[in-house]
């Protein structure tokens, strides 16, 4: 996605080499517009699977999700990271390990939220080694639910999470896919 | 709202008498429909507050803001609860009580996306004793930005924030104010 590309170019922040700031539009502040292009994209890729449900997971994943659910008319759902008092009754659970805060953490989605025939899009903002969205996948597999595929909006090409989960079978688009960067820049792959 | 009352009525679950779920449609499965209905009002109510950027916080705010932010046409940024290896530089930060976890927690955003001079509509899903709008007030403050206002989508009028920050001359308005309820269902305070 070009548009996409051209925001990294311009305002991502590379850091230590494999860490890219997008914080400026895509997980900290949030440029609806370009969630609104980002949702219309996922729309292109994902619009004739039969996506009856969106899934992502707390907390940046969130705003995009909902922006493309608009898209998909139908419900987004996020996968909570922690149990809270007012969660209750029979849940979906998972565990992630988590790079970039060295810890483990469960996933939970509320069994209300994903049920046996749903065809799921699970959508998030970044994909490296690929345990968050082994995590909720895990949670459709655990639902009896199907997924339709996952959206990504920037997959680090150089961690190893596209490519597991290719070789899985998923469908998966990433939006934009950074092979390679240093402090001078970001080398995209080609994509069609 | 009317729409919103009666989705609440409908389909809110209440739970030991102050704890109302909502999580069907609101802040775990989110009915982006409704959420359109609500950035709408929103735009309705503050739409000639020369708002240039919403405010709200993690997690479930999060999606309603995106879809606020489209009527406003300004960029949403969320508030984090902690501190992660991808933030740094200066930000503001403002310690929040928790009412739902039991918690103090601190709250923070980058300096860069709340700027002197910024008018900013806080939006959140619940305002109960107030702790996480006030949190958010004083980021707002502490960035030399004005509080354009806050909106809600549901206040616990039982509880004491909606009280403590129309005293402090907020410009607030919730779309829902519950006034009681018990098993039997909820009293909505009536508004214009």
């Amino acid at each position: 996605m070009k548009l996409l590309e051209q925001r990294i170019a311009t305002d991502g922040v590379i850091k230590n080499g494999s860490i890219i700031k997008v914080d400026s539009f895509l997980n900290h502040q949030m440029d609806v517009n370009l969630y609104r292009e980002i949702g219309e994209e996922f729309y292109r890729l994902f619009g004739n699977c039969g996506v009856t449900r969106i899934l992502t997971i707390e907390a940046s994943g969130i705003g995009i999700a909902c922006v493309t659910a608009q898209f998909f008319d139908v419900p987004a759902v996020f996968a909570k990271k922690s149990k809270s008092r007012n969660i209750d009754g029979d849940m979906y659970t998972s565990s992630v390990e988590s790079f970039t805060y060295g810890t483990t953490y469960q996933i939970m989605v509320a069994a209300d939220y994903i049920k046996a025939g749903d065809k799921v899009l699970i959508i998030d903002d970044f994909l490296a080694k690929g345990n968050a969205l082994l995590g909720l996948i895990d949670i459709v597999e655990k639902a009896g639910a199907e997924v339709a595929g996952c959206g990504i909006v920037i997959e680090k090409g150089f961690q190893e999470g596209g490519k597991i989960l290719r070789s899985m079978g998923i469908n998966l688009h990433s939006l934009a896919i950074i092979d390679s960067m240093d402090e001078s820049g970001v080398v995209f792959r080609k994509q069609d």
